[in-house]
């Protein structure tokens, strides 16, 4: 009833509207994302639904249930990309959840709920930093400062709303309450390796994780590399060498990565940054994320009694600055039933994982029960153009999302 | 005789000939170098010296012995700096040993050899990259293949010394014989912390620490970072930190300290050098030197071996470049004690210490023994504007050096 070939297909015409040809970047309230929404709002009427853009952006679409006007199964993700993307990530999720709906009003069936499909404007803050303002909009928590937030041109959020023919004033319309939506549920590539690893080609997301990212600087003394004696060095990279290893040995804990706790060090920048001269400062930065609140807050306190320590040994001043947190998304445990025994229905092995990356769903949380559905990718590899999965991939998870649609109900109804 | 005032005036006033007011930054065959050769040749001048620019643009005076036309005692330095340098790096050295001639010439003293103070047109190698032009040329070891150098403006270095009036055919006429040259010995600040924490003003210099240059390549696996499991990552910065603290580990080793081997890496980056991706590749630099090339050259063959084996373990691949090596250039015996006895005479303790920093030495060694007197610098801090010294330490260097002078004999005469 679903047909993968034609995911893939739908996939490719989007990745074709860009603004980097042949490379596929796609951002927030741009020509290509007025394109984009065109060619997804045809394939929901296609699909029998009323739809249109909303006021931040958003493509939505509803699909009436039996009771005309009463409360949603939501589901979506995000028509934005990064730069230099994949052709799936978030792309997936809304064409997956169109191609359902496509399938019951083929089929002639109304459920005993709506359905609105989302595809978000903006998840990846690609053009003015700020991410998931179609998800944070949707779930009423839209912050009127983001409006201030300017893209690399110095445009402002506000001014791109008009250019793009949005009213900024209207946008609080945009919230749903809580009694609108009965689960948000959203399918999405894995961008990790486990699915892979695990020859599953699809998943339940148990939680999408909480994140710490720190900026870390440390001041040493510069100094000739051939004049200064080893014993009195306060070389601020050596220091620093310390402390990516510190990140690196605190998450590789036994029961830290049973836990899904993970940290990186992505960024480093020593200056003066000469062969010929010692190391004075270093800035590095830290990620951190676990679904595991409580365990990736004493993380990070113990990262920062280690740093401070080798700090204080080195003679180097340190200084940590928190730069952005978020705490972790748990998936409601009655829909990771419900999809995993779609999965079972549908002849998949269950299979539960936590999601490393930041969804919708951190945003919609506070409105409704959120739940995710992963999809093999091909080695883990996401952000890149290399992005890939399989028709029969992309059509599994179709069948496992439109089973678990046909066999839904409202949580209190069950 | 000799005030160590006038050396910090005139010190001042070279520094005041800059591509870069209010930074000092005066490089090879510019304006600068001209107006700084020409203050420099006047006060040759005013010492009683005959003195002219040679044809690669170092200034040049001589001081005729009792016997006109014999071999020379060579002393000098470099006139020449570093981006935002401090005024006494090479610039001590020229100045002071015009003040000993000409605390020689207004005594009326003339000294069985003549004595020629050069200041050398270029040691930084900051505009063409290629150091010790002019003492290479005055050693006879100027590679013609060096006109072809570009500067960052893509002059070539036949082009700068035909604007600066200077015929590249005719440098091969700037070399000197080893018979002409007795001895080269130059002054200049320590440019390290060694003498101020022994609470001296003067040391001699044991020799000019050899040198080796790598660029490290460590090529990882970059991915999401938060959807890798730690234990499948390939993170090219985390090996690269183990490099680092290696590199440190090494040089630290007690005996090695001792035999001056020290060992910095000044310079690391990362790709891509995002907070939210495991870095797929790293680059560094390491600058290992010693006064004992054996020393070097087994410390850099055990640094190879840790890296391999880092990488080895760890499953990046490696690639180690030899960009720049140079070995150690030995002060002559006979020259130290010459010049720790003057520096005795002078009512100072004798103190042994190597140069970690390159020197004009390394290229004239090839056709005369070399000495060097180091004096003491603030905090040890060079090639910044910070680079200090005093007046009192100026002076009791010059008069080191003068008394060097009048109590010289060459080598076989001794």
């Amino acid at each position: 009833m679903i047909s993968g070939a034609q995911l893939l297909q739908r996939a490719d015409a989007l990745a074709a509207i860009t603004e980097t040809p042949p490379a596929l970047t796609r951002s927030y309230l741009t020509p290509e994302h007025w394109r984009a929404a065109e060619l997804v709002l045809g394939w929901m009427h296609a699909a029998g639904m009323q739809a249109d853009l909303d006021a931040v952006g958003n493509v939505a679409g509803r699909y009436e249930g039996t009771a005309p006007g009463g409360p949603c199964l939501l589901l979506g993700s995000h028509l934005d990309t990064v730069r230099d993307a994949g052709k799936y990530d978030g792309i997936l999720g809304v064409i997956t959840a169109i191609a359902c709906v496509d399938a019951l009003n083929r089929a002639g069936e109304r459920l005993p709920f709506a359905i609105e499909v989302i595809g978000f404007g903006d998840e990846e803050g690609v053009r003015f930093g700020g991410t998931l303002i179609g998800s944070r909009a949707v779930a009423g928590a839209f912050d009127p400062a983001l409006l201030e937030l300017r893209d690399g041109k110095g445009v402002t959020l506000a001014e791109a709303y008009r250019t793009f023919g949005l009213d900024p004033a209207r946008i609080g319309a945009v919230a749903k309450k809580p009694n609108d939506v009965l689960a948000y549920v959203e399918l999405h590539i894995e961008q990790g390796p486990r699915l892979e690893s695990e020859g599953l080609p699809v998943g339940v997301v148990t939680a999408i994780a909480g994140f710490t990212r720190l900026q870390i600087e440390i001041t040493g003394v510069a100094g000739h590399a051939g004049t200064v004696p080893m014993e009195g060095r306060r070389d601020a990279l050596a220091a620093a060498a310390e402390c990516v290893l510190t990140v690196e040995r605190r998450a590789l804990l036994p029961h830290r990565g049973a836990s899904g706790l993970v940290a990186t060090v992505g960024k480093i920048e020593v200056a003066p940054g000469a062969i010929n001269v010692i190391p004075g400062a270093a800035r590095f930065s830290v990620d951190m994320r676990s679904a595991d609140d409580a365990l990736r807050e004493q993380g990070i306190a113990e990262l920062s009694a280690e740093f401070r320590a080798i700090a204080a040994r080195r003679g180097v001043a340190l200084e940590i600055r928190g730069t952005q947190s978020s705490p972790a998304a748990r998936c409601a445990p009655w829909l990771m039933e419900r999809l995993g025994a779609a999965m079972k229905a549908e002849g998949q092995r269950e299979f539960r994982l936590m999601s490393g990356a930041g969804h919708d769903g951190m945003a919609i949380i506070r409105i409704a029960d959120i739940g995710m559905l992963f999809v093999r990718c091909h080695r883990g590899i996401s952000h890149n153009p290399a992005e890939a999965i399989t028709a029969e991939d992309g059509e599994i998870g179709a069948r496992v999302l439109l089973r678990f649609i046909r066999d839904f109900r409202p949580k209190a109804a069950s």
